[in-house]
């Protein structure tokens, strides 16, 4: 009697205030949409200060607009948090020069890219194209002397092409130094894309110091196409040359804007993106897009004059591409400083229209925040789905502070076409879309701030 | 007793079939991702035939490619249902003149294209500026000799871009009439869209016969914008002339591929978009998008050596945009012909990421197709919502057909950034979005010829 009492009580109040949380996200979602600056915040970074890998001097114009910018759409205060960051450079501006002779000696230039971390070399020899690891491992007593070319095709049958991402990724990451490991002089790599176009893509890779450290570099897909395609039916000579190296780790930043919380102001969500970017295109999907659309939850959370019960953290993260220095500073000074770490969430797949969002938490969590999945349903969202998590925020949820973390999850079709590509330019984001994500994403703080998790 | 036996029976198999059609659902998703053809056909519609208004030299260009395309794709036999059609042209290439003339008397041109369907005429006079059809009432003895300028804004609050386009459609279809009934020389309407560029946006409007036929054009946003402020600060006068007319009704064909059902031959599925497009840009997605996902629907089923029950009808209907004689024309042979119509199903909303299904259906059928939501879920289909249809299956569901329809839902936040401009051109689609379009299609096509409504 007394347990249906109870719900008797209680059902008109959760009535309530969902009703009350959904007039609030609406008027939040209506000011975004109307109102919102982060599509002209993404103009002034991607057109005014441009691609800014760190350690770069756009990268630090970045640091400083990004401060300022954090002051302007209305943070209690900004902090600068010193990490020491790599400091890789292409070189040369004749940075790759990949040529193959075919059975009539032409010479053709193929559209390549070093890979980022990657260093320097000059070789000239015949390509042995394999599609996988297994390929290598049985060809492994033909590899001395020659380039190794990966062709391992983004898969097109996954739906979601961050699958298909997660798939290849290793062939760009680790292959060079698997292909080094049997003598390999050279590496090539197809594009992690499955774009119609031919524009090489650059990003991370790693080299294992037991093996030579030998060039690498990805080719567009239809060059990819045609060099296997010469492979199977000539000997093919590649020459690349390329010019990265690595200068000495130096020093930069992730930028902190706070809003103070005002009954547990101890306890922090952390919301953010990563400032830096690679040295193509404007870095406007990747990662421009989290980046103002971490501000404009801040923006859109004053404009409401909404006071947050928790200390709210906007952070834009110094060094993701290629080192997380970032990401793994923030979560080792909560650890030293012994923060409290209530949430975090990061937007890092793109400005495209909103989806949902990827969690990695506890069950019992994830049950809480799908409970307020028709507040989220009239922007997008409708996934509400374990799994994800972020690069930056990775750290905060490891064994020690084990933080509940999330991404925003933006439609995915079109982002690995232009990732990490010269495609990467402000003209490719769509306003609304942008703004949307924002929308979700204040949306998911609000409601993690007020019912906690 | 019996009741529960039933049960026991029962579930093993909604299982097993549920199973059964998630692979058959995936075999097909695989199959266009890898082997779709859609986008080819794509490029070759937009490229080589180019926009193709009713009654242009291309549109019959694309009758023709559209019966090869048919056949090619798999069709048992395709048909051409001839049917009368409207013949507007826009008239000379010096098409529309806008400018306005300011306080130091500048003459600036204004961006501006004339309303399909719109008449010639040549005025210039003092501009009136107004918010809405109730601004036009309080204001009415204010009109006579005057220019009106409709200044509605597309709301950007709705976060379905096609509800703004529902609201602010009836400025463009009847403001030129509205205003002429008080005395308004010419008409300019704020184009229908929330993009951030300034090109002009096209479409159909339509004369109220009472009034006089004065000359009508939508204006690109920002320079709506830019006339507005001038109105309220200075006596404005535009000039405008435009050259459209009528010539007379001609003939043209609905082209309709079929593929024989082997159960139920004489029910009737149909699906299909229109062939017809505006006289700008290249109807890439309005609506070439939907003509190759249906041609791609046909294609994948012949390719999965698919017997349909019932027959399916791949239709390209003539002249959606300025007359909808195709659509018109395919009900009366229908119900002439006293046809069974089990479904119909358009695409006519942009080649973007889909989103789901909107159904004008009983609420019992409607129940049963989200029943298959789980088998729709993993292609990116969460919403299979009443409302829906669609302009040239509308007629189908009359009074006397009253047939089942419905239309895709894909993503809404780009496409009235392009829709009716010279920016609607194959390089605004997406290839995986458009073959996704078309795998949530073939799925919904394939459960409602196995299972019925």
């Amino acid at each position: 009697m007394k347990k249906l009492l109870l719900l008797f009580l209680l059902v008109p109040c959760i009535g309530f205030c969902q009703n009350q949380d959904a007039v609030f996200i609406k008027k939040m979602s209506d000011d975004i949409l109307i109102n919102g600056k982060a599509y002209e915040w993404l103009h002034h970074l991607t057109k005014k200060i441009g691609n800014r890998l760190t350690a770069s001097s756009p990268f630090y114009k970045a640091i400083d607009w990004g401060k300022a910018t954090l002051q302007v759409a209305g943070a209690d205060n900004v902090i600068l948090q010193e990490c020491t960051i790599p400091h890789w450079v292409r070189g040369n501006n004749d940075e790759v020069a990949v040529t193959y002779f075919n059975s009539k000696n032409q010479n053709i230039q193929l559209h390549a890219i070093a890979l980022g971390n990657s260093l320097a070399g000059k070789v000239k020899a015949a390509v042995i194209c394999l599609n996988n690891f297994e390929e290598l491992e049985k060809r492994k007593n033909e590899i001395k002397g020659k380039i190794v070319f990966f062709n391992y095709a983004f898969n097109q049958t996954y739906v979601e092409t961050s699958t298909a991402y997660g798939d290849a990724g290793k062939y760009r990451y680790t292959g060079a130094s698997r292909a080094a490991k049997y003598g390999a002089v050279g590496c090539l790599v197809r594009s992690l894309s499955g774009s119609t176009d031919n524009l090489p893509h650059t990003g991370a890779m790693k080299y294992n110091d037991s093996f030579p450290k030998i060039p690498a570099v990805a080719l567009g897909l239809q060059d990819a196409d045609k060099l296997c395609k010469m492979c199977s039916n000539n000997k093919v000579v590649v020459a690349m040359s390329t010019h990265g190296k690595f200068l000495k780790d130096t020093t930069a930043y992730n930028v902190i804007g706070e809003l103070k919380g005002n009954e547990n102001a101890d306890e922090l969500i952390t919301i953010g993106g990563h400032l830096d970017s690679w040295d193509v295109g404007e870095g406007a999907h990747d990662d421009g897009a989290g980046i103002v659309q971490t501000m404009e939850v801040l923006r859109v959370l004053k404009a409401m004059n909404y006071h947050p019960k928790h200390t709210i953290r906007f952070v834009l993260f110094a060094n993701e591409e290629n080192g997380l220095r970032g990401g793994v500073k923030y979560a080792d000074e909560a650890i030293a400083k012994k923060e409290k770490h209530l949430f975090a969430l990061e937007t890092d797949g793109g400005g495209f229209t909103p989806r949902g969002f990827s969690f990695k938490m506890s069950d019992e969590q994830l049950k809480k925040v799908q409970s307020w999945l028709s507040l989220l349903q009239p922007y997008g969202t409708h996934k509400l789905e374990a799994g994800g998590g972020g690069a930056d925020i990775g750290p905060l949820a490891g064994d020690i502070l084990k933080t509940p973390i999330a991404e925003l999850l933006p439609d995915s079709q079109r982002y690995f076409d232009i990732h990490h590509t010269n495609n990467d330019v402000f003209e490719t984001v769509n306003r609304r879309e942008l703004l949307l994500g924002a929308v979700n994403m204040a949306a998911l703080i609000y409601l993690i701030d007020k019912y906690g998790l």
